[in-house]
C-alpha cells in the first residue's frame, strides 16, 4: 500500500520540535510532524480550581482550539465565535488533561495549576496526539523552570507520556494517519503510553463494521511501538534544550524506554 | 474481595427490562440494572440532518440526560437550566450514538433519522453502557415496527450490540462496576462490542498510573465475556415481545452468540 | 358531544399513580391520567437559595421538562440542547411552584428546600395540571419521609392541593382535555384549588374571542368538582402507600374535603 | 383603610395619554398612571412569522421590557445584558400577546404582523396591566393609520380590551394595587376584559392561604367596573386624537360599555 | 449643497430637552435633537464594581440600547432577544462611558457609581454623540442632587463635555450628520470635547478611500465649533432647571466656553 | 525620558516578519515587533456574506484573538470559554476589518470573501495596530496568490495600509507605546495611514484629563512618520518573498511612500 506521503506502514511522520517558541509561557513548544502543526503552551497558575482548595494538592488542565485555517481546505468558524467549543473539542481537550495529569504526581505539585493550551495551526490528522506528545514536552520545560525557580518541593514527574494513532486501512495497519487515511479508515485507534508502553489510555472506535478482537491487538502493539519512538524524540530535544528529563522524576520512576 | 452487592467479580448485574414502557416512542425500553436506570427511547424521523441530505442515506443520533435525582446523595441541576450539556454528557451522547450506527447499515436505511433519548433516571455507575445495552433493545423495537409498516426496503441491522464496564480494582479486575468502584478504580474500560465479540469501541483510561499492557488485554477478555452475557439478556427480551431478531438482521449477518 | 376518547363531558380521566416510582427521591409518583403520563420526584435539599438565606424559612422550587418524544406524532429538541427552555416551560414550571407552595407553611419548613421535578414522559394535554396533582402527591411523601426521620420540627402541611382544566368546547363545558380539545378551545382554564374547594390559582384564556362573566363562573364549578374528585384519588393512593395525610397536617387544618 | 396614594378602594388611578409620543411607530402612546408608567408602540411589518405564512393570517406579538431604573429604589440589570429575559418578563410578554390578538381577527388582517413594544419607564405595580391597557391604543392608532393608508381591506377590530388589578389585602378587595400593596396582598388577580365585561383572561394567585371561591367572584365583579372605566378613557383619548373608534370595528360588533 | 432638514454646514440640528423627564432616577433627560431622541438617566449606586472595590474610589459606567422602532423604516430586534447586544452596541456604549468619566474625578467620588442608561427611542443619525451629550445633562443633575443631599465630599466635576459629528459629503464638510448623509459620508468624525475645546475623545473612519490630513484638521475644527454651541445649550437647560453648574465644578476648573 | 525598552521617543520597534508562516491559508505572516507577536492569516472564501449576495462585490473581515497567554504575568481565559468575546476584541477586530477594506476596492474583488485572522501570540502594546499592519501583509500575499491563479479580474488594491500608535506620556509624545507606557498615558492615539500619509481612521482617547487641540495635531505628526516607516518594512518583505506591491495596484494608485 501506498501511503500519501510515501511513509512505510510502521513509521511515524518525522517530528521537528521548536522549544521556547512562545516567549511568555513557562514551558512551550512548536511541534510539527508533517503538515500537522501545533503550539503548546504551559502556564503555571497560583491556584487551583475552587473544587481542589485546601486539599494541598495540585491540578492540570488543557485547552484546545482549531485556528481557523486549520484546514487546508478552507476557513472554519473559530471555537467560541457564534457557536460554543464543540463536543468534539471538549472531548479532545478533557482526553489531553487526563493523559497528562497521569504524567505526574499532583499531591506533590502544591496548590498550583499547570495550564496546557493547545492550538491547532495546521490540522493533516492526529491533531490530538500531537497535542498530548507536544504537551509533554511544554510540561517538561515548565517543571525545569519551576525546579530552577525552587518552586516544587520534590520532583513530580512520574511518567514520560506521549501519544499516536494507528488506522486499520484497506492495506493493513498503519501508523500516524494523516487526515486523508483517518477519513478512510475502519478503525480507528488513539493510545496514549508510556515511554515503556504501559498503558494510559486506549480509544478505538470503529467507524463503520467491528473488528475482531485479534485485530485490536496489533494496533496497541503497532501504536506502543510509535510512542517508543516519539519518547525518545521529546528525550532528544529536551537535551538539547538543555533539559535533564531525569532530574525532574520522582525517585526509582525515571526509566529509558 | 467483596463487592458492594455481593456479586463475584466477574458476574454484571441482574438486568431487567420493560418493553414498550413509553408508548408514543417507536421503540422503548425502562432497562433497570441494580440501581441504574435508563429509559431509552427510539424515535423515527422522516428527515436527515441538513449535511446529509440528498445522499440516500438514514442517521441515527443519541442523546442523554441525567435526572435531576439520578444521583442517590442528592439533587443536581439539570442540563440545560442555567448550564449548557457538559463535556462529559456530550461524550457520553457522542459515544452512544457511535455504537448504535454501527449496529445498523445506514446506506439502506434511506433517508431518515432514528433518534435514541437515554434518560438517566437512576444513576449507580455504568450509565453510557446502560445506555448503549438498552439502546439497542429500543432500535430493535422501532426497526422492527419499521419492517411492519413497510417502512424499511430490506432488512438495515447488521450487528446485535450491547456495552460493559470493567474496573481495575485494588482487589482484582471487577465486570460492570457500581458508582463507589468505579471511583476507586486505577483503570476504567468501557467496551461496546457484538454478541459475537468483535470490538466496536474501547475506552480504558487510567485515572491514576499507567498499567502494563498485560492487563488491558485481561480486562479485554472479561468486558467481552460480560457483552456476550448481555446479548442474551437483549435476545431473550425481545423474543418475548414478539419480535424476532434474525428477521431484522442483513442476509448472513444474523450470528448467535 | 362525543369526546375523543369517549368520556362524559363532567368526568376527568382515569388516574394511576405508581408511588416510589423512583428510588433515590425522598417522594415519588409516576401518574397516569390516559396518554399523558408524568414522573414526578421530591428532593429535599439541606440550604435555601441565597436570597432568603438566614431568614429561617424554607422553600419549594419546580421544574418542568418535555420528554422529547412526548408528543405521540413526533420528536422534538429536547430544553437546553441549542435552544433555552421556552417561555412556556417556564411558565408553567413558575405555576407548579405557587401551587405547590401554598400548599405548605414555608416559615416552618427550616432553612431546606423541596424540589419537584416533573418529567413528562408521555403528553396529550393537562401536563400542567397533572404535574400539579402529582407534585402533591410526591411532596406528601416526602414530608412523611421527613416527619418519620424526625427532620421536621411540626407538620407543615396546610392543605391538599390538585389541578384540572375546563375548556369551553363548542359541545360545552368539558372537565380534563385531551389535547385535541384543547387545540379547539374557545377558552381554556386552569383552576388550582384545594380538597374542600378553596382557590390557589385561576388561569383563564380566551384563545379567540371573550367569553360572558357567567361562563367563567360555571367554568370554575366544574373545576373545583373535578379537583375534588382527584384530591380523594390522592388520598387514597398515600393511604395505599402508608402514608397517613392527617398526620402532616397542621392542627386544625386537615379536613376531609 | 387608608390606600398609600389616598384613593378609594374600588377607585383606580386617574391615567394620563400621549398618543403619538414615539413619532416613528405606526401607533404610540406614552402611558401614565400614578408612578407606573410604559411606553407602548404599535409597529406594522410586512410578514408574518415563518410558521404562519401562506395561510393569509396576520399576526400580532408583544415584547415587554422594564427600563434599568424602573424602580424607585435602585437601578437593576437590564434584560439581555448579561441575564436573559426572565421568566416572568416572557409571561408578562405573553400575556400582553395574548390579550391583544383576543381584540382584532387576525384572519382578516392580511400576512402581516403587528408588534407592540412595551417599554416600562417607571414601575409602581400593575405595569403589566397598563401594557395591555396602553396597548390597545396603541394598536388602534395603528390600525387607524393602516385604515386611511388602505392597507386594510376590512376592519379587523373585534373588541375593545383593557386590564387591571384586584387585590385581596388586609382592609378588604382594592383596585388597581401599587407596588406596596401588591407586596402584602394575599391574592392578586389581573383581569382582561372587554369595555362590555367579556372576559379575555383571568388570572388569580394566592400568593399565600388559598381564599373561597365567594371572594373570587367578588374580586371579578370590581375588576369588570376598573376595565369599564378604563375603557372610556382609552376612548376619550382616541377620540381627542380623532380616532373614530366605531370605524375600526368589525360590522355589528362596536358596543358601547 | 442642500441638507435634507435645510440647515447650513456648520449648523446642528436644534435641541430640545426636558430635563426631569424620568421621575426615578436621581438625573434624566429627554433629549430631542431634531428626528433623533435619547432617554438618558443616571442611577446613583451605593457600591462600585469588584474589581475597584476597596480602592476608595468610584465608577461611571453607561449602557446604551435603540428601541426596536427607533429606525423609522422599521422595527428591529432588541438587542438581548435572541442576540447579544451587537459589537457595535458595545462600542457605543464604552465610548459614552469613557467620554463622561473624563468628565469627572472618579478619585474624589467615593466608593459608588453613577449608571448612565441611554435610551434611544427615536433614530436620525448621531444616536452616539446624543447620548454623551445628554448623559451629561443628566450626570450634572445626578451631582446636584448628591451635592444637595450630602452624598459628595466635595465637587467631583472637572470638565463640561458634549459631543459632535462631522461628516466628509460630497458637497462639502457637514456638522452634525442626520442618517441618510451619514451613509453616504466619505469620512465620519465623532468628536468629544470640552466646552472649551480640549480633546476627550476622536474618532474619524474612512469608510471609503482615505483623506489627505489637512481635511482632518478642519472636521476637527467644525467639530469644536459644534461642541462649543452644544455646551452653551446644555447650560442654559441647567439653570432652567435651577442648577448652578459652577457650584459642580471642582476648584479653578470652571471656565466659561 | 527614558523608555523602558532604551528607543528614542519617535522610533517605532524593530519590526520581524515571516512571510508564509502558516501554510495552509492563502496569505500568512509571523509579525513580531518587540515582544508583541501576532501570527496574521488571509483565507480566501469563495462566497460573501448573505446580505451581500447578488451585488458583484467582495467583502473583507477580520477577527482577532488573545493567545491565553498573551500577557506575560499570566494565563487569561480565552474567548468563548466560559465568556463571550468582550467588547474589546470586537472593537478591535472591527477596527482591523474597517482598516483593510480601505485599502482595497471591494466592489471589483468578485463575489469572495477575504477573512485575516490576527492570533496575537504575545501581548506588550499594540497589537492592533501590529494587527492590521501585519494584516495588510497577509494580504497582500494572498491577493498576489489570487493574481498568479487568475482568480482576480483586475487589481483591487487601492492603498497600502498601515498603523501605529502615538501616547502623551509624562516625558513627551511617544510612538509604538508597549504596554506598561500604554498604562500610563494621559492620551492613547491609533492611526491608520497609507503609505504616503492620508488617514484611514484616527481614535484618539483620554484616558484622564482632556488635551489641547495642539496636542492632538502633534501627535497626528509623529503617527504619520511611524507608518511610512512601516510602510517601508511591508514593502521590503514582500519584495523579499518575490511579491511586486505595485502589480496589485489599481492603475494610477500606486505610489511609492
Amino acid at each position: 500500500m501506498n501511503r500519501p506521503d510515501g511513509r512505510a506502514l510502521d513509521v511515524h511522520r518525522p517530528v521537528e520540535m521548536i522549544l521556547g517558541f512562545h516567549r511568555n509561557a513557562e514551558g512551550s513548544v512548536l511541534y510539527r510532524a508533517g503538515r500537522t502543526v501545533v503550539l503548546c503552551t504551559a502556564s503555571v497558575e497560583p491556584t487551583v480550581p475552587a473544587w481542589m482548595m485546601g486539599k494541598g494538592a495540585g491540578w492540570l488542565t488543557a485547552e484546545y482550539q482549531m485556528h481557523p485555517r486549520s484546514s487546508p481546505a478552507r476557513r472554519e468558524p473559530r471555537d467560541g465565535r457564534g457557536k460554543a467549543p464543540s463536543g468534539r473539542t471538549q472531548e479532545i481537550q478533557r482526553l489531553i488533561g487526563r493523559a497528562l495529569r497521569a504524567a505526574i504526581d499532583l499531591k506533590h505539585l502544591g496548590e498550583q495549576t499547570i495550564a496546557i493550551d493547545c492550538d491547532v495551526l495546521e490540522a493533516d490528522g492526529g491533531t490530538r496526539t500531537a497535542s498530548i506528545t507536544a504537551g509533554f514536552v511544554a510540561l517538561a520545560l515548565a517543571l525545569d523552570r519551576m525546579r530552577a525557580a525552587g518552586s516544587l518541593e520534590a520532583p513530580v514527574l512520574r511518567d514520560q507520556v506521549a501519544a499516536i494513532s494507528v488506522g486499520h486501512l484497506p492495506g493493513g495497519l498503519a501508523l500516524d494517519l494523516v487526515y486523508t487515511e483517518d477519513s478512510s479508515a475502519r478503525v480507528d485507534m488513539n493510545v496514549v503510553a508510556t515511554a515503556v508502553g504501559s498503558i494510559v489510555e486506549v480509544q478505538a472506535t470503529a467507524e463503520d463494521e467491528a473488528i475482531p478482537r485479534a485485530e485490536l491487538d496489533r494496533m496497541t502493539d503497532l501504536a506502543l511501538a510509535g510512542v517508543a519512538s516519539l519518547a525518545s524524540a521529546q528525550h532528544r530535544a529536551l537535551s538539547s534544550a538543555g533539559v535533564d528529563l531525569s532530574a525532574l522524576f520522582q525517585t526509582d520512576r525515571w526509566r529509558v524506554a
